[in-house]
């Protein structure tokens, strides 16, 4: 928990200086909440839980039986089970909200750290049980939010001290693409070519995009966007144009336009607002896309090759289907478990995190053990963490826990210290010893460096 | 969250500076980790997890059925479900010392705050979902452990600001009891009837231990205690002696006169620890007895009405179950969800824990807004929560969203303010307002008063 911790309260800081409150919603959800909301593939990784009580009391099992005999599970599952646990943070928030919305003040911002559960096969990076950490504002249209979750991005990966690029799009410039090329009902067809681009190279993206059936116009007007280079504003002027009329096939995409004013707008905003991290455009970011309906993000460590750490973007529907419509939103989510990676393999963990504790106390006998305990807590009173070891067991077995535990101070405060009125105490790390007055609480700090 | 985080960090903060870990334990156990742990009652109130994939496929629901025709809801969902939902902390972390026996540091010090699950009817004050905040230490005898909890307990209350009476007794002078008395099989009975002094009066003990099965003459051994008076040291003192054989009956008890040492080291290293609240030993103190083999704890608020707020005790077998014999550990809990009721009776959170804002910057426009972005960066940089207003709504919506929040500054810098390189911020709650340089964030930090 020492480093999941850091990361979650590193997170939680830089959402509370931006007024983000914190929620938690419980674990368990109906499950006519849940399922339909993730695909047919989620709704089978969905956790259901059996009703309590008499579960198949009233259940009448030959009607789940197929005419072959053959017990239909998912139809019985239904039938005896109602709630199922969350299987991310976003449906049960958007439930949430249609829930709450008379006690919701609109713009709402908040944020929620909390596990979810999918039933997968458990593999490296894939877990049944794991953390997503989501922070959203819903009920406004403005850019300024955008710019928020870059800030807060680039405030954490600051804290944090990782060097990450923010890569940008807008889901209504991917929709510019198909308008332009003439192909406006293919907008998910080329984009799921587009965004492979990194991977498999331009010529096999023209492949995929003649194998969903666009001609070699087409492709030659996606082809010349995705050429496009230079600054920000050069990207998106250029873009405009080929928007606006001026590409191969001559024809204007109103969405696509719209798409760049957000664009252009929320980088005039990075510009005043001071943005630390490279923030970039790319035409290639897809994510999503039946989500998103505006800026979509991305973040990527730049000194530690791993997915991306932090995504997310914007929805216009997301609580329409509780009962909510209109209701505009944007969000991300921060990977915590791959961030979790990236600091342990830049080695970015604070010193000391795993090392719970500053000093300890030997154990030297009862009397002994009785004279140290107001110091320990004059030390504690003051935010150290102390422990007194609690069996008077040989020095050893003692000295192998501070070990153990990573303790760096040691105090062997044993007769003649009490005689004296003396504190001893060791610094594990440098060997350097020092005796100090039991009352000299001041001067023992001073020696733990605190 | 803003109360529950409260609370949490508090006790936390207390756990770390006595060196104690967080740990984390999955959501979901497997049953047989779970099932037989809590009672039959128990057994029930565990929620269970539906098998994923085909989890009625291959059921011959017919061998679930009794001889007349109605299914066995209990087997049959036994054979579906392997996992259920923790229904405490203490079995996962039993589990969890087992199965890390190699792993950890004994004595092992740890504590979990988590939420626990129980199929209960919900009802006020007892909830399906609800969080446990369990501190432990296992792998030592020592009395110095019980202190270390009774030092915690102070200090987290001194924190919180509510004062507490500490109650502590030992199941050892309970089974001491039933056997000055003559009656060491009727341990339970005894206690069970003992512990409902407070709430039914002498009388009604002495009836309840009648009707199960006690003679007058070890009644009258049982009251001669219960009328025990004095200091801690006096009535230790009298009831060494009454297990002594300075009884009716002259029986003599081990087995309470252990219990005696213990609870006199106990008050001892109190004595010498230094602790802020009330410390008593409460006789009639009982608790969850087929669990706890040495000293109990219990906590009351004494300025707020309620049941006990922490409670716990001393176990000497808690991992024997998982395969490891012979652990003695102790540790409490806290009742979160009833600290947080007291806090809110005595009125005792913290101002101002509600409005996670402290400086709203409203919208006059977009040209303003990209004016005051750096100011509010300055801001947040030095742990300031501020928002900008996101939309260039008409001022009394946002100033009814500040007011909503409990925002307590807000600041409308408009064309003019901008011209002049100023910003304007005024306290909602005294009124007062003034203006800045832009540039002079200290002073506007001075303002917000932080």
């Amino acid at each position: 928990m020492a480093g999941r911790n850091y990361i979650f309260d590193t997170i939680k800081s830089v959402f509370k200086t931006f007024g983000y409150a914190q929620i938690d919603t419980p674990a368990m959800e109906n499950l006519s909440t849940l399922l339909g909301k993730y695909g047919e593939e989620g709704d089978k990784l969905l956790f259901r839980i059996l009703n309590s009580g008499d579960a198949f009391g009233k259940v009448n099992f030959d009607s789940f039986k197929d005419s072959d005999g053959a017990v239909n599970s998912v139809a019985l599952s239904k039938e005896v089970c109602e709630k199922g646990l969350r299987y991310d943070l976003t449906v049960p928030f958007a439930r949430y909200v249609v829930q709450h919305q008379n006690e919701i003040s609109f713009p709402f911002k908040r944020f929620q750290i909390q596990p979810v559960w999918r039933a997968d096969r458990p593999q490296k990076g894939r877990y049944r049980e794991f953390y997503q950490c989501d922070v959203d504002v819903i009920g406004s249209n403005s850019q300024l939010n955008e710019l928020e979750l870059v800030q807060i991005v680039d405030k954490v990966f600051a804290l944090l001290d990782v060097r990450v690029l923010v890569k940008i799009n807008n889901r209504k410039v991917l929709t510019g693409f198909a308008e332009v090329c003439g192909f406006p009902d293919k907008v998910v067809d080329i984009t799921v070519a587009i965004d492979k681009l990194d991977k498999i190279g331009l010529d096999a993206v023209k492949d995929e995009m003649r194998e969903k059936g666009l001609t070699e116009s087409a492709i030659a007007v996606i082809e010349q966007i995705l050429a496009l280079s230079g600054s920000t504003a050069e990207k998106i002027a250029s873009m405009r144009s080929l928007m606006n009329g001026g590409s191969a096939s001559g024809l204007v995409s109103e969405t696509g336009l719209k798409g760049l004013d957000e664009l252009e707008e929320l980088f005039g905003l990075i510009d005043a607002a001071g943005i630390s991290s490279p923030v970039e455009i790319d035409l290639s970011l897809a994510r999503g896309l039946n989500y998103y309906t505006g800026a979509i993000f991305e973040v990527k460590a730049l000194d530690f090759a791993i997915g991306s750490i932090c995504g997310g973007g914007r929805y216009d529907n997301l609580t329409g289907i509780f009962g909510l419509p209109g209701m505009s939103g944007v969000g991300i989510s921060f990977g915590a478990d791959r961030i979790y990676d990236v600091l342990s393999g830049l080695d970015k963990f604070p010193k000391g995190l795993k090392s719970s504790t500053t000093l300890l106390f030997a154990n030297m006998g009862v009397d002994e053990a009785r004279y140290v305990l107001p110091v320990a807590k004059a030390l504690r009173d003051r935010g150290v963490a102390v422990e007194v070891y609690p069996e008077s067991s040989k020095l050893k077995k003692q000295f192998d826990y501070a070990d153990r535990k990573n303790i760096p101070f040691l105090s062997i405060t044993g007769a003649n210290e009490m005689e004296a009125g003396k504190i001893n105490v060791k610094n594990l790390v440098s060997g350097e010893q020092k005796v100090f007055e039991k009352a000299d609480i001041e001067s023992i700090m001073d020696f733990l460096a605190l």
